[in-house]
């Protein structure tokens, strides 16, 4: 079969899905034996090796920066933005700056020395999901900030400096341009047709089949039809909810499922993959969009990009969606 | 110093230049004795262990496929698009998708099994631009292709799966979203200004010279304003030139030794750097713009791309570029 291009409507982001240099799952190299690390900053015990805590949830009467904590952030050590200063708007010739004035924090998802997502229990996912959402909602009343960006590095390959579990969140005074872009998508597409492109995607690929991974009820796990990295998965709430940080009781707990068992399925596929995950929600200043969909994107790192990924934004990917979808729900999970 | 958000205005790309993970250049790590492989198909005698050539520079009355050539391009292997067949463009559902028509070809840049352009003499590099050259005046003749990009991958961490040094050339039957946003902005740029964005940068940074690495006479080799990476690098002409394959004899001559020189520079202050170079001319269909201006930009791959980078398209870099361009330019260079 020849090779296709396929375009992503809502990046708007081609990819090149390329059969000539179609893969298995067992094809990829991975470090199947992720080295634990000999001394944990981030375990419970050793608060004092991390700076101050902002916020965590933990067993009444215990002390900031003491055990008893069950998940805790802490500002990044080497953060890349920090809260103080003003941003200080200035042009240098023909170019433009300002000062790094936004928040850069770490979410210690738990006491214990895990790698990943599948290794927390569900209680653990689901009160790492309340963090991201108490956190967004605390930094979203600076109002020099615009925009906060939840993200994951599990393993070196993905990026990760330490091993145990944790997210991270970075605020920046001015929404990213992927966002933009998927904002721009979205609101034109709503123009044009007076629906949301997220939902009639969801409905598309709830109905198709083919390129789901899990239909959880509220939620629904895929693969992308243009993906960037073999089995790229999106989990997207089936109904339309333009902010992550308005959902229900009831989202949180199912979110943490499908979310912990997408992964371990992932895991258990490929082996103990480097991973990505990003969630997308809406900009601070703007909770409540007709046109914008939140979702979250989880990007197995299994190919590498190269010099024609950098210069054109186009992505190659040997692993045809549909494929990686059949496989991924052939995976068994132990009590599911 | 705190850190500061920096704005590229050709990319419309912001960077974090992160001055709290401030580094130093002997803190990256590399892979410093990037193994020579015991089989290379690339060299010269190995001839049947590539696809059949499309070009060579080769010794007069030599056969195609025989020893004698200089350079010599073959398709590649597992090719991500080929040239047959037609675009075939269709929709699925809110998707759209074309069959993968256009062409992915590897100039090999000698027949000698060496690892960099800065391995190359200076006449093997000249001719490798040549072949650019040529190459692209070839694809662009059919009608179906509407762009050209060249680029390079040196190390594993760049992605190069091969060590003996080529470049890759793949023409896509659209002009890719990279350059279609550089297009746009220097396309407003000009509307508003009547002058080229980068003949404005090329000037400011000559005058600067704070990020300037060479200037050759004919071209900058300079660190841009807001860098993705640590030390990357990008070429420039410094009068107007819209498309690379136009630049006269001259030209060729000089930019094949400051490329050179410039990479040299890099492996020298940095060890046997990682890295992809990507060649950016104007699209096969409007050859000579006033707005637009070839570059050649340099990324050393020093950073991994991690989460935040692929959610947001910002980049966080630990590296002033004034800085890097201090530190390049106080390297020596043997014979120059």
């Amino acid at each position: 079969m020849p090779s296709e291009l396929r375009k992503d409507p809502l990046s708007q982001r081609w990819v090149i899905i390329a059969s000539e240099r179609a893969k298995r799952p067992g094809d990829f190299e991975i470090d199947t034996a992720p080295k634990v690390p000999e001394f944990d900053p981030f375990s419970s015990g050793n608060e004092d090796k991390t700076p101050p805590e902002i916020a965590s949830y933990r067993k009444a009467g215990t002390a900031p920066n003491t055990p008893g904590w069950r998940v805790r952030v802490v500002p990044n050590r080497f953060p890349a933005l920090q809260i103080e200063g003003s941003l200080n708007k200035k042009g240098e010739g023909i170019y433009d700056r300002m000062q790094g004035v936004g928040a850069h924090e770490v979410i210690i998802e738990t006491p214990q020395c895990v790698r990943s997502v599948s290794e927390l229990t569900d209680v653990q996912v689901q009160e790492m999901l309340f963090m991201y959402r108490d956190r967004l909602n605390d930094l979203r009343r600076d109002k020099r900030l615009k925009y906060g960006m939840i993200f994951k590095n599990v393993g070196e390959a993905a990026g990760a400096s330490l091993y145990h579990s944790h997210s991270q969140l970075i605020v920046t005074p001015i929404v990213p341009r992927t966002i933009t872009q998927k904002l721009e998508a979205c609101q034109e597409f709503y123009n044009y047709r007076g629906r949301c492109l997220v939902c009639d995607m969801v409905s598309q690929e709830a109905e198709g089949k083919t390129r789901v991974v899990t239909d959880s009820g509220l939620f629904l796990a895929f693969e992308p039809y243009a993906p960037r990295t073999p089995f790229e998965t999106w989990i997207v709430p089936k109904n339309h909810e333009s902010q992550f940080e308005d959902m229900g009781q009831q989202g949180f707990e199912e979110l943490g499922f499908l979310l912990k068992r997408t992964i371990a399925r992932l895991e258990k596929g490929l082996g103990p993959v480097a991973y990505n995950y990003m969630l997308f929600t809406s900009p601070f200043d703007s909770p409540a969009l007709p046109y914008f969909h939140w979702h979250i994107e989880i990007i197995p790192r299994l190919t590498k990009q190269a010099g024609y990924e950098w210069g054109t934004g186009f992505y190659i990917n040997p692993v045809q969606p549909e494929d990686a979808a059949e496989f991924l729900r052939s995976i068994k999970l132990n009590g599911s």
